[in-house]
């Protein structure tokens, strides 16, 4: 997508994101990034994040440039609670992407979609990577908006047969069943420690501060992907999990400060050095999982790199199918 | 402007920008905001700037949240050296106006003539508020594209009867005489010794990185504005005339970190303590000039909220006369 010679702006609407980009564009999107992340060939910048004292609204950006991708931009938006009532989703996102060779903006990209489909493509591209090939139960801890995202995008990394969920709320757990049996998966709520024993890949998709899956629960082989936590002081597992297990992310920085990796570090469990980016496994510079024993921990922060990526692609198609309106700027 | 019930977002070109912020109401959004800013009552967040590694291209944002003028969002990007080959400005700036009630975008603004009209009325707010009464000569250091904006702006401020001016490269002085000669003031290109003992009102716009006005060659009772530095490094006034002068700022935090004043604190020449607020002038909590002799500096720096503000103005006035564009997102 190149278009500094007209100056024109592509508009890519919630609509439209969700009619140009499928899973298997967002899988990809988001594997080549993590790998360019790791090479280095690209680097999200500093997060900016306010509690900004109005409408009790957290407002912010994350941003990034991957130079061999051509994604220059941010996502822009935030968390406004009140939002509900009103009939509109309380996350609010947007994406703006800019030409990186002239600094002119290329795209405005409906960020509310794009945000639940590239955080279930990065806990996918995880399991694809790293979860055992026999993996048959997938356990889901988390019942809210994204977790719909994340099992179908998990269904599709391994030949699950089975589902296993626990909720905090459980009345939300049969609506993520009618997922599952979209899916021709078979589906039981159990409890943590149950999810813990039968599961051989399990996805944590939570809002919680407290752990909610211990590390005595989880059974030798098992691949977790923990994709709620990113904020100081959120938490969905054990510290003493990431110590036992091989701990991997999407970017250390975030990992250690605002992860799940906070409170390991913090506690002197694990160190910074003991986390791999799973980017170096992408590009094969890590040999990923070793055994058929080791528990493997993903630790899925949300990086900007992601937002613009998969926006990139919702531009990309939505110009090439003129399902795009543009404006002149 | 409220237009959360439908989500449309209001597209403001360059072009309609120029036809709607005009100085007066340049002067009124920059001014009303620096009130704000020293009543608490409007914030700038951090600032991302960022060398890409890409282009030779510093990209990065400017941000902040007006909770009085209603004002949510930011500036997006930097500067691009190769643009001017391609025919295309080499500052390139895009606002995104944010619902503070709701998080969703309301407009997207045009921000390269903006850019201009802020910066111009930043230091025209500073004239107003601080130069002596009788001023009759104007100095002006620097004749780039943004000169000729503040000279047009600062000529409102006071009845000057005559402009002396300097730059590096004097052939570019010609055409900063043409705007002086179109405001019916008198135009001199004098030495830099002589435009400090001429001028009652300074302005300084340059890209300098070391000082071209000494604290010497500056009379008593002049006001003195610093508009060109905005980055570590840079620095357009001897360090020992922020030691002589009432030192007054857009924004202190930017003041002693990026703006003129840090070579003044950094070697202990003046304290953090010693930089007024202008907004505290505007409020009427500080009582500004005390005196005819008094040299009076402001520091302006530059801040995101500036640009929210006349992006705000263009935004609702495009909007009330019919001249926007709105897409949905």
């Amino acid at each position: 997508m190149s278009n500094e010679k007209d100056g024109s702006v592509v508009i890519v609407t919630e609509e439209i994101c969700q009619k140009v980009v499928d899973r298997a564009s967002a899988f990809t999107a988001v594997e080549q990034v993590f790998g360019a992340m790791a090479k280095g060939d690209a680097y999200n910048f500093p997060v900016i994040r306010e509690a900004i004292g109005y409408a009790d609204a957290l407002y912010g950006f994350k941003s990034g440039f991957d130079r061999v991708g051509g994604s220059l931009g941010l996502k822009s938006g935030g968390y406004w609670p009140g939002n509900a009532e009103k009939g509109l989703t309380n996350h609010q996102s947007t994406v703006f992407l800019f030409d990186p060779d002239t600094g002119r903006l290329q795209a405005l990209v409906g960020g509310n979609y794009l945000t639940a489909v590239r955080t279930a493509a990065s806990s996918s591209v995880s399991i694809a990577h790293l979860a055992r090939k026999d993996a048959k139960v997938l356990g889901m801890v988390g019942a809210g908006h994204q977790s719909a995202f994340q099992l179908r995008a998990a269904a599709e990394q391994r030949d699950f047969e089975r589902v296993v969920a626990w909720n905090p709320h459980p009345d939300m757990l049969p609506k993520l069943g009618e997922v599952a049996k979209d899916l021709g998966l078979d589906f039981e709520a159990v409890s943590q420690e149950e999810l813990g024993a039968q599961a051989d890949v399990i996805i944590t998709i939570t809002s919680a501060f407290e752990p909610l899956l211990m590390a005595d629960w989880i059974k030798p082989g098992t691949h977790i992907a923990c994709m709620g936590t990113d904020t100081k002081g959120k938490q969905e597992v054990d510290a003493a999990l990431l110590a036992r297990a091989t701990v991997f992310t999407d970017e250390i920085a975030q990992s250690i400060s605002i992860g799940e990796a906070q409170h390991a570090v913090g506690q002197g469990l694990i160190a910074e050095g003991d986390i791999t980016p799973i980017g170096a496994v992408i590009n094969g510079d890590h040999k990923g999982r070793t055994s058929e024993d080791e528990i493997t921990l993903f630790d899925g922060t949300g990086v900007g790199l992601q937002d613009l990526a998969v926006a990139s692609v919702a531009a990309k198609l939505a110009r090439e199918r003129g399902m795009a309106q543009t404006v002149m700027l």
